[in-house]
């Protein structure tokens, strides 16, 4: 069994966006060279969330939306983790519903996708440095 | 280390139904004759989900009532993803609350599910052809 | 490859509870001899969750308003799976938002962990014995 790890890291200048990040899988995963296995990515932060969904732009806006509605922001004293003197509790249930990680099949030295399958990283409490892991394990 | 790959067909002929596929996961399973390690299953198209839970027709009827709630399918010009000529964006935000994939754990060649787990397809924007991929990896 | 599986019990005598299980996870991982691999932890109970956030009494609270405002207990009667008998069909709906299972790396023998990160057992219907699976594989 052979077994591989990268971080990805972003520094996000806004406090909430979605990135991409099925180009830098693909690229892990071919410099592992495992053929067979599985993919796991996750966020390393309880404010940030890895998922897989569509690439579109109106879909991005959509989750957005839809997030503030089920966990606003405002107003911060709401929620008693920002008594802390934090203001992000409502990023840390944003992530609940979008999910922490991926478990992705590897097959035949790729991602084992249906057709509109992509990788994102969800940030809901940027504008700091932030990782997400990859780890690879099969032959 | 072994590997198995199969994937399952559907095609739905509502807009929304729930599926157990528990009995073709543990066909596949038997086909693999993997006996300890980890069984991926998942959704490979974004308006679908697989999860576990309760094959109980009224807890069934529940999930699609609350579901309808949390991201409603009307109107859907409340949605910017449907500006794409498309009516499903409710159905991306209902697969996220459900989730994509299940991960479960294969000892001495079964599934090792507690006393309920049952795993179900999700479908939240049928009438057409999909799939679910199961990937198995162990010894 | 190797593989390692362990039980966790618990009997939580209120309704709800959230329980950090990190140190016996990280139990389980020492005597699994397991230096490289995946990790995963799951629920094996439909009304019960194992998730990965902040170890934050304030934020703890936040999640059980936030779920009882997603998913109300009350009134029972409106849940058609309460019609069996019943009163639970509010957990089940609660483990869906939180999650049944996490998926962790294994590296150099550790839970390939970011800086806050905690693994947690979510109890939605206790007062009962509930069971999580530890499932280590790897080299």
């Amino acid at each position: 069994m052979k077994s591989f790890r990268k971080e990805l890291w972003f520094h996000v200048p806004s406090r909430r966006a979605f990135i991409n990040i099925t180009p830098e899988v693909e690229k892990a995963l071919a410099e592992s060279s495992i053929r067979e296995g599985l993919c796991l990515v996750n966020a390393m932060h309880i404010t940030a969330s890895v998922f897989i969904n569509d690439d579109e732009g109106g879909l991005q806006h959509d989750y957005e939306k839809w997030l503030e509605g089920l966990a606003p922001h405002e107003p911060v004293r709401q929620y008693r983790h920002n008594d802390t003197g934090e203001n992000n509790a409502d990023a840390h249930l944003k992530r609940q519903v979008m999910g922490r990680e991926v478990v992705m099949a590897v097959t035949e030295g790729r991602l084992d996708f249906g057709p509109w399958e992509q990788i994102f990283y969800g940030e809901f409490d940027g504008r700091r440095k932030k990782r997400v892991l990859i780890k690879i394990i099969g032959e």
